[in-house]
């Protein structure tokens, strides 16, 4: 592919002239305005050590399970993008090979989400103005690698450069956040590395560390590892733990978002049963989703934002789990019901003052049909942002289509980055803006609204929303 | 907000200048076609009364639960609304600060299907040029409380002046239909009001007030109360009745499609169990299966048209149905399986001549899955408009493109307004119209058809199918 | 209908005219491509005694249930369309009349896919100018039949004509292949017609012909018909006949994609039991989901590239199966689920070199949802075009649209025909690449990547991808 590499001003905003020219008057509105990411996987140590990126495999590719799966499919094995085989079957490739594999295959991301932000990082922050390919990715790796060794690529001064205002990672609740603290505390950084606290293997009694994980806990609390009260007494404690270290919400990945109301005493029976692996898979199901109940008590109570991110089949190939662990690439999303698995959560705390619910999706088909018509009526509830596969142009499109005219724009969440890829969150903030612009100038262009009420809802999704809804 | 409010001549159209072009021609061939409303929510009363309309909060506000819901959300207590409490414990707000509420609240709507047809009342009937907002909320509510004073703000006027043919009503099938009779007989009124026959409650076990309604049906009959064959002959009886004053349909609004088949003598043993309340959940769920089958043969015997409403979880929030009753904004849809439900009524009717079954729906993925296939064969079955929450903009495009290909133009209902706010009754066929006008412009301009085809389904679609599908 | 019936050069195009112009060039690169059929239902011996068609109501219609079948919903029954009532009760109309029952209504076809074909038959092939019509009927069947009595309409002809390099068949386990077998003999006749194995019946206990399909299979291959490794064996041997006379794939139409894997004495148990017609309704569908799973480890020994169809509701309805036989337009989609259904195939195959999974949905959700996501990670597994019902412009872009930004372009199958209406096979190919050139279009206005990356997808789509996946 001889073709220039480019990064089109106009990107993403509608082909109609006159649709895009209002698309790009309310996106400059937005362009600069800093980011507040409350929801991502960014390692907090990053910030704080502040050391120049390795090379360009082990920033780019390694860790992306979005980039790794697609060359993946295209049959090169994960240890030749660089991750490594558990079993010690295989060696791990270098940097450089596993660099070359990727751009062996930069063809496969044409059209993808990560073909877009991969695009954004190197023609805005690499200055690659050539198509990945085999012949080139020696010289691009190079390129890259020199870059990253420059003082304005460390991790503080993009932090800066990115106009970051606010980033919250996810962390295991007995963490004891000295990255965070040690980043509080530093009076040469003023930028905001705010904890989540994110407890599902803690609340799972069918997750594989589960006795292990409320060992500890308990431990820390001083309880006995089978006493309930003492058990929630430590969550409780854990997540002031957090409120104290800056965390503005609490983070729950599950299967299906099912919620279950019962007494005291058989939650208590559950549970010590549960420290003792005797739950069926069905009583594993219904104790998690109590503690998904007794969360949303402490959120109500402790006012951390919850937050709710189901529907994933987790680790879908065994073989891949056992040689190269979890996020390589094969959790898929299934089917996802709401609205009976959420009433009794929704009964209970639905419409308190200041509890914050917020509602993530991979299943497109429960954005109409569920998430927005519960958002447009109970007062807790939020919708989040495409997540995950439909954090993409296309896909965020369609669910704005899908979500708006019932629930409005001011029901959702704001953009959520959701990554651990530091490095792309400019682009996916940028391209989360200018597909708000472009729905919203489509809107202006059918007389739905007129130009200044698109430019107030354009500066609310990206500024008053996130602040609101996560408490910033 | 300062700017204008304003209604746009093309709104809705597509943004493309030659595809909008042909839209507005098509559109001005049905512009001024007059309004069939097959199926709504209008009190008769209203149109027989024909008294002015009380202030603007009780026009268009307390009743209109797509409204109140949003502005719920946004924490705003239904009381605050208008809506009483029945339980006392807090003070209705009067209409003044009712409206006040809603303007200050006014951005929630930018983008919602409330708020287009909101946008058309305000500025096509009252003349109003600003935006809803606290600083004029006393001034447009004494504005319109001008207008709706005048005589040209009469029901009966509007009725006229809105070009209604022919506008159903829902109704209970006990009522008396006075109000239907009194205007059938006023010659100072040529409109046609004609009364829907909706047995829900007289139909389902699980309702609370199915004994009571039953009682009353079979005491109407002179029939036990636990006989079967009474049972369903009053039931035929009011249909009856509900014909001789003018009825077209029979609606039916249940939680999934279910419909069974069974010997005459298990129905009758379940019902004899279901007057004295025996029935368990399954077994009220069968028996009310079986009597939508049986309201499908009755249907077939007197030639009512048959429209289902299927998959909304009626009350979620118990404390709002407590303290506000039903139709407060917390029903939400639910998946809906159509192929199995119907299998049973489709294998007795489904090709029965001058049979015609209307299906609706609020789950978007039953459109191009189920119920286009279903009715692009059964000879009975036509495919609902798109209802409830699915009856705005984006989503009703999304429903021609998931139904058209599948079954063409001439399987599908026409529009259904379903509404019981009869000031925005223009605005919703206004839409529905301008919309099919954008949806049949899009395939003129990717050369589908040519535009004199598009022009006469453009027609159909308002006059043809309605009149055919609902016997008019 | 006065208007000119036409064929749009632009037809499926953007209509934005910048956009527009960049499809027109990519579909240029590819409108005349050989069409490439791995996958059809085209009766070889049409090519083989290559005689003269019969008139344009068996040419066209009788056979064709997407045109029957809303014919039909219209009111007109089978018989009077050609398709013979097999209760004998229902004379079966002349070819003359059941064309004129088409010309008819001819206006039902307007925005649906057959009209779309229809259109580009007429237009393209017949010369015809005019809308089908009461008045015209007699007239284009005239003109019609001449035409088909031209040496140049003769299948072979119309196989050159077309462009056609490969066509596939579907064809039963048993048969002999003897027309594949002599086209391929035949020195005069230079295009590849290659057979499919299909063992639908021979898989599924559930099916009527399950027993005496056995009893032929294992008789074939001198084995008890209740040993179970006869008849693996047997089915294995049918595979290598098929592959001897050029078959590349297998063809599966299932219900629901279930797999399951279990020792091989259960499935042996059971298929004893199921060849005595003992097994439950439960027990058919395990042991067919083990046969799926069988049949992939066939295919990942012999090559063959195994496609599954899954999702539909055969011959819904019972009456019109028994007067009118299968494949008579009342198959119905419903809700497929692949991630569970399919884990045990991909947790034994899913990463297996050269074993190819091609995955088909009349279920839409499934694509962004389950089936994207899949293909973005497992080798073997590939993203079939949109079948049956969503085969259709609009459905297509929706499907690029679902599992693009997921899988890329290089996980999908390249188009497939999927028809049994020879005629329409230059319609549906050029349907297909004027609606990728249309969708790449789209992302090259919307900066996604260059128009010249783009030219190079769209060749890969209508030539790489099909030679690759089907192994060409």
């Amino acid at each position: 592919m001889s073709t220039k590499l480019q990064s089109d001003p106009d990107r993403l905003f509608p082909v109609d002239s006159e649709t895009r020219a209002i698309a790009r008057r309310l996106y400059e509105r937005v362009a600069d305005s800093p980011i507040i990411s409350p929801h991502g996987h960014v390692d907090p140590r990053l910030i704080l050590d502040n050391e120049a990126f390795p090379d360009p495999a082990e920033l780019l590719i390694r860790y992306d399970h979005y980039v790794t799966r697609l060359i993946h499919a295209a049959g090169v094995p994960l240890y030749e993008l660089g991750v490594p085989d558990r079993t010690g079957e295989n060696p791990t490739a270098a940097a450089r090979d596993a660099w070359r594999r990727f751009c062996e295959n930069w063809h496969l991301f044409a059209g993808t989400a990560s073909g877009y932000w991969l695009r954004h990082e190197f023609t805005e922050l690499f200055g690659i103005t050539e198509h990945p390919n085999a012949d080139n990715a020696d010289r691009l790796f190079d390129q890259i690698t020199a870059v990253l060794a420059t003082p304005a690529f460390r991790p503080r001064a993009l932090f800066e450069r990115f106009g970051i205002e606010v980033l919250a990672t996810t962390d295991d609740p007995m963490d004891d956040l000295a990255a965070h603290k040690a980043l509080a505390e530093d009076t040469s950084f003023s930028g905001r590395v705010l904890p989540t606290f994110r407890p599902d293997v803690y609340l799972n009694p069918a997750a594989p560390a589960f006795v292990q994980s409320v060992e500890k806990l308990t431990q820390w609390n001083g309880t006995p590892v089978d006493d309930f009260r003492g058990y929630l007494d430590a969550l409780a404690g854990r997540r002031r733990y957090f409120i104290e270290h800056g965390a503005v919400s609490a983070d729950h990945g599950v299967l299906q978002p099912l919620t279950v109301d019962m007494d005291e005493s058989e939650a208590a029976s559950l549970y010590a049963r549960a420290v003792r692996g005797e739950l069926s898979d069905r009583e594993a199901a219904v104790f998690q989703g109590h503690m998904l109940l007794q969360s949303a008590r402490m959120s109500v109570e402790d006012g951390i934002v919850m937050t709710v991110h189901p529907g994933v089949y987790r680790n879908h190939s065994s073989e891949t789990f056992e040689r190269f662990g979890p996020d390589t690439g094969h959790d898929i999303p299934v089917s996802t019901n709401y609205v009976d698995a959420l009433r009794p959560v929704l009964e209970k705390y639905g419409n308190v003052p200041d509890f914050h619910l917020v509602l993530f999706s991979v299943d497109e088909t429960s954005y109409s049909r569920e998430i927005a018509p519960l958002a447009g009526f109970y007062q807790s509830l939020y919708i989040g942002a495409p997540w995950w596969f439909l954090d993409a142009p296309d896909a965020v499109l369609r669910f704005r289509s899908a979500v708006t005219e019932t629930a409005g724009f001011y029901r959702s969440s704001g953009f959520i980055d959701d990554t651990r890829a530091f490095l792309s969150i400019p682009a996916r903030h940028d391209m989360s803006r200018r597909l708000d612009a472009a729905f919203l100038a489509r809107y202006v262009s059918e007389g739905r609204f007129e130009e200044e009420v698109a430019a107030q809802i354009a500066v609310d999704l990206v500024e008053t929303m996130p602040r609101k809804v996560f408490k910033l």
